[in-house]
């Protein structure tokens, strides 16, 4: 599909520099782009290799202009731009409706014409599937799960029994929703396992990301609300409740009964303790432990970064005696 | 299934207070219950929600016993007390024997009468499957696997070849047991990989979380001990041995060879190195990194929650000169 | 099988000491070997156990020689040497060209006929699969991958569409390849997501571990090097480039459009933050955090281990001023 410069402009609420009948049919980066590519800059880092691009266009700001050698669409957002023209360029496919090979249905589930099934998917009693849904091959839905419309479920995803998806959910491949929380009673040094009678009620617009966990609630269930991210491997512990828009970075860890506000983003590889209440729009860096409530908006950070191994070494030391250290100091500068 | 006070409190236990013959049938949360609802106080969080409760019945301490506006069931422990009521109220229902559709099973195995093989699971040669254990849709069993009674795979688990897992197992969704430790040897700059002839050997009443991934043995087994449990997306390395009834929270990455003792609690997200052995009754805190044996009980923690993030980069600039601060420091006093 | 030791000394490159014709047919622990049994010592940490060894042979340096009760194989690298013996002692079993029950392969895809495809695998269009490569149980492989020949898919691997494999690549169950990128830009306080055009390249001679993900390219494709090992549940963020025989231990967390050179060692659960490079060479040690990248070979660490929950309360508030703290001290000491 090729479209001029000026209709991707327009997609975008850009301005067009040079020649608007210019056409475009990919996208492609500043390095490897060639005729008919369009590319963005909005990542300082690669800034110098601008003037050098073959592409047929570039999406950057007014102050990088100066520096394109190409046709350019001015943004004061490249990459917000970049990501509509990227969507015009290669939109969503809609579903086919259709069953394919070694599927089993239950008999009391409905599956809407227009949703497609693939091979080796087994759905248990009780299921509704919306309209325009994939369930992609190898998924498993258990028994009373209900499933919106226009949702795509990648490949080799479980979703246990009575879990409730929106509309426009996306899950990759692995991801597992609703399996027991960690609800264990200690009795004479034994455990005792709590059964996990919640569910998990994931709202519209919600992607989840490739062997994420998402378990259902102990007694209510686990709610994650409309439009929020999740990236891989993240771990989401029972009784959790997730704000809207809120997007969540690779392998975080966010034990039970969490609640997290809106529009918060938790950098990569975080952990957040149990029942602990996080206000919206808070910025948590990554590798980052939270231990207690946060109820101010901001940036938040913990974790120290590496440093050459013999010098570590003796900072470790030190910081294992921080407190002695300090108190001896303080009490010879008292004593002078 | 509605039971009275009565029976609930000779189930765990507790006394009662108020009507014994009050009737429940279902557990909740104090703020949602309704008629009918037993529910529980056990963290502090939650207490001033106790006055308002609608549940028929809450089970609680002595000393909460006169905010509480209904019945009670007095308990020293009232989570234990509550995960006895609430096994009591949501039995685990048995298994029904049976194969459903699309199953594959080589003409070697054996699967007992009473254990129910659902659809799409791969079971190889020589398996043995015992007495009402559920093998759930999408399961991959591989050659010469044993499993006991009384076990439940929910979904989508993979058991690699020769596992052995005792009676009363559970295996939650994405689950992988038996996959090939890590053992390379360096050769030239490459790595030569060393074949992984141990087993995993999992004993009675283990539970593993979701996506969690437990190693075969580089030459002996994997020992997982009765009673243990673990949480969601935890890596076990080969040769780790755990005791009985130790419990691992969520994102916990084992290294290859570790021994942990019994009775341990392993907070989430934590780490623990290689070839270390943690003694009996150690409680580590979450997001801890154990770098080396612990010989004694006790608790122990790392880590270093957030501060705003412009505090923190102060700190950290002054921790990867920690060691130099200090002698500069002492040397400084030292003058004088 | 059973060699003699002579042979076994002649694959390792070792030298004999004792009876050259003893006979060995198993690799074993030195606590657990009997007759006809090989070990190897290679960690000092057991080192004290090979006094007392049943083994028939032991693999060891010179300088463990006095000490060793039995037959030897004296090698500087008793590690690799093992790794010789033992991938010698069980050499990997060759596939068998088939396909097994409940399998769906689309007509327009190529499997060799050397190539096994297990039961309840799902293939789609437009793939290619080479000689001799297995294709586990419950594996699904989206449309145009292409996999190269001595490939193993053990059980339940996802393949996303266009990936590439190269040859002797081994994937261990769960493992996701292709996933999209966390590719999401901010609109108004919600999420617009970018298409993830590019692709997953795994060159020749990679392994990845159980549930484990690498996720596709933004633009031009993730690109895995010849000879790259990687551990159970690591995390490959986007556009990542890992160089040739780099080694990344379980549960580390690699963030977007990260670079890794050749010959690289990355601790367990380890995070790296998205857009920087790390040279050829580096050493990072386990559960380290890099948030620049790194530009001469050595060895780097961060975080702190364990110490009693006591102590570390302490030395954590102290940490949480450290900057304050030592402000205050060193104006107190110019005051003098």
């Amino acid at each position: 599909m090729a479209l001029t410069l000026e209709e991707l402009a327009r997609v975008c609420g850009a301005e067009v520099e040079g020649r608007p009948d210019c056409k475009i049919n990919a996208v492609n980066t500043l390095k490897s782009a060639k005729e008919g590519d369009i590319s963005f800059l909005s990542n300082r880092h690669y800034a110098d290799v601008l003037s050098t691009t073959k592409a047929s266009a570039v999406i950057l700001t007014k102050d990088d202009l100066d520096k394109c050698p190409t046709n350019a669409l001015v943004s004061s957002n490249p990459y917000l731009a970049y990501a509509k023209v990227a969507n015009h360029l290669y939109p969503k496919t809609k579903c086919n409706g259709g069953i394919n090979a070694n599927v089993y249905i239950a008999a009391t589930s409905r599956v809407h014409e227009t949703a497609y099934i693939s091979s080796n998917v087994s759905i248990g009693e009780n299921v509704v599937i919306g309209k325009y849904t994939n369930i992609g091959p190898g998924c498993v839905i258990e028994d009373n799960v209900s499933i919106g419309n226009d949702c795509s479920l990648i490949a080799n995803v479980t979703l246990c029994h009575d879990i409730v998806l929106g509309d426009d959910v996306t899950l990759h491949p692995g991801v597992v929703i609703g399996a027991d929380g960690f609800g264990i009673a200690q009795t004479n040094g034994k455990w005792l396992k709590i059964p996990q009678i919640g569910s998990v009620n994931i709202m519209d617009d919600v992607e989840v990301g490739a062997n994420s966990t998402i378990d259902r609630g102990a007694i209510e269930d686990t709610l994650i609300r409309r439009g929020v991210k999740i990236d891989n491997q993240v771990q989401i512990g029972h009784n959790v409740i997730i704000g809207e828009d809120t997007a969540i970075a690779g392998c975080t860890a966010i034990a039970g009964s969490v609640i997290i506000g809106k529009r918060c983003q938790i950098g990569g590889a975080s952990a957040i303790s149990g029942h602990i209440e996080i206000t919206d729009d808070v910025i948590i860096t990554g590798m980052s432990a939270v231990a207690n409530s946060i109820t101010t908006a901001g940036v938040y950070s913990s974790g120290i970064p590496i440093t050459e191994n013999k010098v570590w070494r003796r900072n470790v030391i030190r910081f294992k005696q921080l407190d002695q250290i300090i108190k001896k100091i303080t009490k010879r500068l008292d004593e002078r």
